[in-house]
């Protein structure tokens, strides 16, 4: 079927490109025209504005926005005045569902469905297929049907779960209508909530690895600082790549993150090209507020995204007032960081 | 080659097995007669008494323990004066890699060697292989190699890592000689810290999904509970079976622990069959208390430890406490429990 | 001063007194007539109706309301109708601030002030003051300075701080002029994020004092159930009473909840008297909340808060999850409960 | 009675003045001359050599050990063989409540007494006293009570917990015998934990205030960082020192931290003077390892712990494995750190 795309970025140049071989029609927009050039070399067809776009779409128009969140309501702002009853428009980013709710709210009054898509996949997910989790009407979603069955990865990219049978729904092909508005957002949110945690869980795992070797450097005896109690525990020099690939076969923590670790240390086995300042990009927040609300304790959840703040420096005002604590109750005069090259 | 195997509980039977159908000869013992009973029926030679089992085996003798941690010093007192110098203990069992260092140097005198091996796999070791985590001397473990080989998955139970030369290591097969004494249980046990903080990140995923529909009750409004702010947010009645399932293709948190909640979700929907006191088998403790000695963040898995403290009841007494002081300073009284079947 | 009160709960009704002692004429309202009588006794004057209630009041009047923050915006539509440009409503409960900067804007269309007030002190607040967080506009703070220095525990009932020229604001009388609308309840929310994080830390702390003994129970050897590696290091039958008294001079950790626990536990020591289901009023969450919004760190506040909500049973269906998982992947059957009365 | 103090560093001369103007006999004796001389010139009598030390105290011997846990091996090994049967040997550090137990076991054998003391109180001891938590055989603590009853600070400075019969016991006076060998530090260890606790609950809810600004700065609009949903919610400039102060008075959360706090703000209003590298002496890492031990869930101690650790930069590692994570995923590149100046 045909499909209008707005948003050709990593994620929304690489659904096109999918979606062109399985036999789709793409009409492609984007501020940028290099997106639209390289897109148009697939057989997408590009429009160098909104209104060109909206105008080489056929009604029911089906416009798939792929747009960072804080742009969504900028774009939907110009390209609403332009559509018709009937039309549809899937934002395919990493909206909040609270802004599905209000925004199809919105929309409803000119007679214009909305379609929330959660997407999973990253980079892999051109050749691989993405996971898709929707929120909307049912009827739209089943019209979309044939788009999200060319996006999602298929049926025989996993195993068939034990105890259930086969075929007997979409999620065995990788896209699940979750609910009504804000549904599938909501899904993709705790989904990414559930990211952080899994990769937080494996990289305190590997600094633990790292640093097991704490006993053979020398510590030195104050009242500051403890010494450690059994050094002759702490001797190992582990070989982290190694360690990586072997838990990739048998280990109950394989994973597709577990893969994608084993290959970071295959790159750059210390991983000296990072600086360790991890982003966030809304939905693990939003997961753990969404846990609050609810009355879920979320322990891990939030632990690893206090991590990522953490790592960005946001607890810096936080250590001073300890710092100051101590040096008012103790007297105690805050440790020197080591010298750069000194080693940690 | 020639191995012999105290401890057939689930573990120890199954790896037995699988050595079998790889062509090893397997000398085995047990308590209890029915497990031996039926690995004799698949070619194994059982041996009544450890007495009887030591002599069937040749030296230098390969003997490997899969006994309950709990168990490990008390074998060892009754076998280590059977054994001969130039004999091999392994310990394939959740030792404290601590155990390992101490075992390992008392064997040491009598020249006995000593190798750690973490197992990892579970129930599906058997046909899919488990993942060995190897400590020890490297000539003894060179020496074994062909019995880890057996036991762990193969090198083509996973993709190639990208940017490594396949076949390097033995790590690409499933098993790896982490380094010293020890350094096999250190690894497991890390790994499975790691399973915990990967388990508690699902788990609480699946709980904020679980209870996106709280919106729909009523709320009291009291001084003491706080009300939902906006009710309109949590209104989604979830189908987590689909939700795991959906997941399984093409997501970034595909795993395969991913993959067991699913069959689980498939075979009792609601987990009603759970009562949710989780066990746990020590390692998770002891990675938290080694990343401690290092001065190694790990909330996460400390998260996921406690959560399953909680879980059994042994947050009680603090929460009396909490109680306690709201009652004082406050006035408080508790909420009370909520009458059995009325819904959570 | 004059000063209406709306809402007579254990907070109001104090506050109304402590108002009365300090001189100040007082006009009360509340839907339960009890309330009411109690304080015209002591020289309150009582309103039947909210009309009644706004016509005892000379303009510009001053309304303080001191009910459930579920109860504020029912209260505001029946009273708002009711007052004159250049009346002032104080929120001295427990609302959201989010609620404070939205009232305030309502209210400001009909040149009604809002002034928010965080209030602290429990039931202790009668006697020795209250604790006042307020936000709202400058010119307003300072007309109600009379009623907010006489609620205030006064200079006097702490040491001067060191470095601080004393006297120099009215933080040294215990009441604070905290910022524009909300302000107040912003500072009071965090205030009470910090009480959650205090609270958890002295209970986490008793509980770890409460089983200082475990190493005298008896252990099953199970592969299923760490044993205690040291049972010899846990064989204290502390007295929690007389440690919580001991604490409560010249340690570190002395402090008013530090007071209120060793009351508690004077008055029942074992704390049989509670079930510990901790309650929780909103503001721990809030806090929580606005920390993820500005990336703030707040792993301590949060653990306290997850504490409240598995104290609770939230946690259940993720307990259930990761038992679930441990059975598809172990075969691992849960632990049972203890028998009522064996003793934890 | 006459006492003779090993280690006369901060804690130790303090406690030596105290002990002095309480009207005992001090023999004293440190590595470091000046120590010495300066609590000669207060009544104290110097000792040059352990040896001295020893000759000048009468039978049975009050030796207090206020050094480093890590020297305190040392420090036995050197004074043992100069004590005789009966003697007692006090240690008042820091020392891991193990080691209490093994060096009590070790002394006894010499029939040489071992009296574990857990000090809490820092530098503002010397003036009002310290709190004490003791370990050991009755009589012995019997025998000391004199020493214990001059360093507490006395019934006096603590209002009487309601429902205690005041005077019954020492913990009113601040000193208390606490059990058997261990028994003093091992609550002393817990008290850290809880300190560890408090700081950090203080600490992340300043931070929570100090970030309130943040609706008032530039955002980017890109998708790697999630936009301030609400910036209008984050538009406060507030004063910390003042709140601190205003706190001091009537709140919940009135403590000997707070005060501090206070201090520390009051002097250096936005903490400049310090780092944010936040030490730490060993307690707070026993007491999670202990509640460990114990199954016992302390996620709020060790939230706090880690935050000391990551303060130090021990998450970095972790960190860069969560980067890379990312870049393999979805190709994104970490966020730059600010440019100095450019302000948090």
């Amino acid at each position: 079927m045909q499909i209008g795309m707005i948003g050709l970025g990593r994620m929304g140049a690489s659904m096109v490109t999918r979606l062109l071989r399985g036999g789709h029609d793409c009409v492609v927009h984007d501020q940028e025209p290099e997106g639209m050039a390289r897109l148009a070399a697939l057989g997408a067809m590009s429009a160098a504005s909104l209104q060109q776009f909206v105008g080489r779409l056929q009604t029911p128009r089906a416009v798939w926005l792929m747009v960072p969140a804080a742009a969504g309501d900028a774009v939907l702002e110009q390209l609403t005045p332009l559509l018709q009853p009937g039309d549809i428009v899937i934002d395919g980013g990493n909206s909040h569902y609270h802004d599905d709710l209000r925004r199809a709210a919105a929309l409803a009054k000119s007679n214009i469905a909305h379609v929330d898509v959660g997407t999973s996949g990253g980079v892999a997910g051109l050749d691989c297929g993405y996971c898709l989790m929707i929120g909307g009407g049912k009827d739209i979603v089943q019209h979309l049907a044939p788009v999200f069955a060319t996006l999602a990865p298929g049926a025989g990219t996993a195993a068939t779960t034990p105890g259930r049978h086969a075929g007997g729904s979409s999620a065995d092909q990788g896209w699940l209508h979750c609910g009504p508005h804000g549904a599938g957002h909501f899904v993709k949110m705790v989904h990414n909530g559930i990211e952080y945690g899994v990769m937080a869980a494996y990289a305190e795992g590997m600094n633990i690895l790292h640093h097991a070797n704490v006993g053979l450097r020398d510590h030195a005896i104050d009242a500051e600082t403890t010494p450690l109690r059994e050094p002759a525990h702490y001797q190992y020099e582990l070989d982290l790549p190694e360690i990586a690939e072997v838990w990739r076969r048998g280990s109950v923590i394989g994973s597709w993150l577990l893969d994608l670790t084993a290959a970071a240390l295959a790159a750059d086995p210390a991983l000296d090209g990072y600086e360790g300042r991890i982003s966030d990009s809304g939905e693990g927040r939003w997961t753990v507020q969404a846990a609050i609300d609810e009355a879920v304790p979320a322990p891990v959840l939030s632990a690893a995204l206090y991590a990522r703040f953490s790592s960005r420096g946001e607890a810096d005002f936080a250590n001073r007032v300890q710092s100051a604590m101590r040096h008012e109750f103790g007297g105690h005069v805050e440790e020197p960081a080591p010298t750069p090259g000194s080693g940690t």
